[in-house]
């Protein structure tokens, strides 16, 4: 495979630094190449103020050339080739068939953002035309269209490697609204992240673009990428990881002098609904299903099933010993890395030490820690004990569940509508369950992103009527997404130009409507 | 005029308190009728509980009902007549002139979000259908729709005490899309506010609707409407007010265990840009409406524009004899409160004694402080001493602003490309001047939520293509705007529904588009 240089990647230019770092394999600890440079507070610094530096080129930049750069970021990737998933690989343990996988819905959603850029849509163009006789008052021509917001700092993400780190949903969102990206590569992928880092490089320079829209940098979190919020350059943040460093970065966004949004993807339970009529025609498959989504990629999802509630009963019982069935069986997995291992470890041990809780089941395999594995389990506690300690609402990430039994559809309602924000919220029911519990699903709908039915939250799709983002501590702005073509509005702002000449308004406004767009025009939508 | 109970609103009950205030009238510093009881911490509390008990079925209101109440709230309160204008009169000072046309726009405000509750566009209905067949895996029927937040806190403003208080843009656009609000009254315009918030009282009463989608509360920003902002059940805040309040709501918010989102809308100094062939052309002109512009409404405008950029030369200093006859024949007139006389008469001296500062004007009518009047200034510096020096840059609230000379065509993009977020920016130019200025055109974009061309900030439209929303601190979130139909964009979320039965859909989502409205099936637009 190409040789890793090891150093932070700022506008174009190579920067080494006094602390280096290496990358650890969890597949059997053994140190990987590559020597990686820890970004100083002077290539903080660079890095923004190129971004900044860059920030009117690139806005001013067409559509098609935004385009074409996501384009050819995409096919940078691919020639990447193996060498790529080899890497990945070895830093994260992740299968190579789900990392192709990975790669696949990497390259699609910057080519969905790419066609994004080219049709222009989130512009979201009005027009109030002049009303030169209006009384008592002339109204003026007035016009408005999005723009960018400025140079967008991304947290790459641990547990997805390539779609939610370097080139993942932030990047391609804030490129494809001509934000420029500075990157903060996520310690536990630091080569894959050079070669995806190095790839949008190529692309970027390939494009004819400013260097400056493009920087990633090596380093701590809780250091240098609160260094990246503060910086004055910084216009947007985008993280996808824990509860506590989203916090800290909300945090030190909202102390800035001029506090600055931050979308954070943070903690989600995932909850499950499982209502009498499923549990009875179906408990044994409902159960197959959930130990294969909560072991999904060793439970390192954020839509991770991390909670089922159900109203106790025969078919709970046998629902229950189907979970324990297979969750016996899981094989022991690497995870991603020994501290979340050990976070995985300490959060299982606090989840069953819990008042009334006990353990339905744990996987039998050996885990090794030698090889960074985790071994499935399942927590059992019933409502009155998960209201009463705030301990059972913690997110374990990795693959652990708890089950909390109910003892009446009425208390899943009540238990429903105290739950923090969540990503995404399950229900199982036949047609005749679900008749019965539209209430259910209303409380659910304010508690969470993403509503599903009969299915399994893991599966996140990029398309435009995904919404991943809910309520705190699932997001830091419900408003938002992270997933999906919505993503790109959380990296633009309304600008209103008062009769500006037509040849000085952006190509979205012009009476000529020379992008073709759909324009809401006197409150009409059309072409016009 | 009917007599002033001064209880707080509470779900459609009166609460009294143990503290009261009066208001005083800022014309003649008379004590006006009615005695105002200072909320307490239970009735923050069952406001907002109150707020969000009625939630859930104000969420489920039909867009016909929610249209129904904002127009019923119009209705209320033009039946108030010439009462309500009068007290707003007697406790603003404002002119009856100005407060019917603020009345005018307070109800045309409520009426153009009664058609967009009709019209149920904000929904920005999308769906993905499902893909059974498609390999590796199918795609689930995927349908997002966008829904209320929840209870929404507004603080009604001192200087717009109808059209930005109590039934103003913040309640109209939050009630639109199902939010219930709790209005913090503004402590300058009590009678005003206890005039309003009875008239949507009796609007919800009438309309059938659950009390509690509204309540209004007396009390001090800094106590009471702290804990309104603290209330776990608030779920989003609106704020129109000075920099420093809007600072401790937002940081209020942003400390929460959740965070909650804050438009606040707080300082802007509305910069104007003078190039040379308008100012040679039509300097005299720009003069005038510069001076009617600063001086509307005794200079309580957030649009007011409050900072002139020029290039020194004849044509400017005959712009500024211009302004200076303006200024210096400009009547003393009263301003909102003795506290606003007060920081205003203090602004000016701070403005007027920083280095390098001359005042060009000041008005010579006698302003008696026992009118709470306030007299014109304007004050004169170079940019060298104007980007030297922070204090140039703070918001004189009231009839003041601040010329700024340039050497050179280039230092005012200098001095543009470093100011401070605003809501607007302006140019005046010729038809030459402009073609040789698109980048300051640019550069004023990047600053402000609104650029003009030729014309004065003052007057902000209600319509669709209306942006009033700039850079911290013109706002504490860019991409929103307070005015025009997209102010409702603040207060609402969107949910995705994975393969969720039909008929447990939302109305916007279901099959056969019962709204009929325009929609994005598999990323096309259209009423399929």
């Amino acid at each position: 495979m190409t040789q890793l240089h090891g150093k932070n990647l700022i506008a174009g230019t190579l920067s080494d630094a006094v602390a280096h770092f290496t990358a650890t394999s969890p597949l059997d600890g053994s140190t990987l190449e590559g020597n990686f440079a820890m970004a100083t507070a002077a290539d903080v610094d660079a890095a923004m103020l190129g971004a900044a530096a860059a920030s009117g080129a690139f806005a001013a930049a067409t559509g098609e050339q935004r385009a074409a750069l996501l384009e050819r970021i995409a096919e940078e990737i691919e020639a990447l080739g193996d060498a790529l998933l080899e890497r990945a690989h070895q830093e994260t343990a992740l299968p190579l068939a789900r990392l192709t996988g990975e790669r696949g819905r990497t390259v699609g959603q910057l080519r969905l953002f790419a066609a994004a850029a080219r049709d222009g849509r989130w512009a979201d163009p009005r027009i109030d035309r002049a009303m030169p006789d209006r009384q008592p008052l002339p109204r003026p021509d007035l016009r408005r269209a999005k723009r960018p917001l400025g140079p967008v700092v991304v947290f790459g993400s641990s547990n997805f490697p390539l779609a939610f780190s370097v080139a993942g949903g932030d990047t391609a969102s804030a490129l494809c609204t001509g934000n420029p990206v500075v990157v903060k590569a996520h310690r536990a992928h630091p080569g894959t992240s050079e070669l995806v880092g190095s790839a949008i490089a190529k692309a970027v320079a390939a494009c004819g673009l400013p260097a400056g829209i493009f920087s990633m940098l090596h380093g701590e979190g809780s250091v240098m990428g609160i260094a990246l919020v503060r910086h004055p350059a910084t216009r947007a943040v985008g993280f996808t990881g824990s509860r506590a460093a989203g916090r800290a970065l909300c945090d030190a966004a909202a102390a800035r002098p001029d506090p600055i949004p931050v979308f954070a993807e943070m903690s989600s339970l995932n909850p499950v609904f499982l209502l009498p009529g499923a549990l009875a025609e179906r408990g044994a498959g409902i159960a197959q299903g959930f130990v294969a989504s909560m072991t999904l990629g060793v439970g390192q999802f954020c839509t991770k099933p991390g909670l089922v509630f159900a109203v106790e009963g025969p078919d709970l019982d046998a629902f229950e010993a189907g979970v324990a069935e297979g969750v016996t069986a899981a094989p022991a997995a690497s995870m991603l890395t020994p501290d979340i291992l050990r976070a995985y470890s300490a959060g299982c041990e606090h989840l069953a030490s819990l008042p009334q809780a006990t353990t339905l089941a744990a996987a039998t395999a050996k885990a090794d820690p030698a090889h960074t594995q985790a071994a499935a389990r399942v927590v059992k506690t019933d409502v009155a004990s998960f209201l009463a300690d705030p301990g059972y609402a913690e997110e374990v990430f990795g693959p652990a569940s708890l089950i909390v039994t109910a003892a009446s559809a009425e208390e899943l309602r009540t238990v429903a509508a105290r739950l923090e924000g969540q990503l995404t919220a399950t229900v199982h029911g036949t047609a005749d369950d679900l008749a019965a519990a539209a209430d259910l699903l209303e409380i659910l709908a304010t508690r969470a992103g993403r509503v599903i039915v009969n299915g399994f939250p893991t599966g996140v799709e990029v398309c435009h009527a995904m919404q991943h983002g809910g309520p705190w501590p699932a997001t830091s702005d419900s408003r938002f997404t992270s997933v999906g073509s919505a993503a790109l509005e959380r990296f633009v702002r309304p600008v209103c130009y008062q009769d500006v000449p037509d040849a000085l308004l952006p190509d979205a406004l012009k009476d000529a409507n020379p992008l073709g767009l759909e324009r809401l025009v006197n409150g009409v939508r059309g072409t016009h």
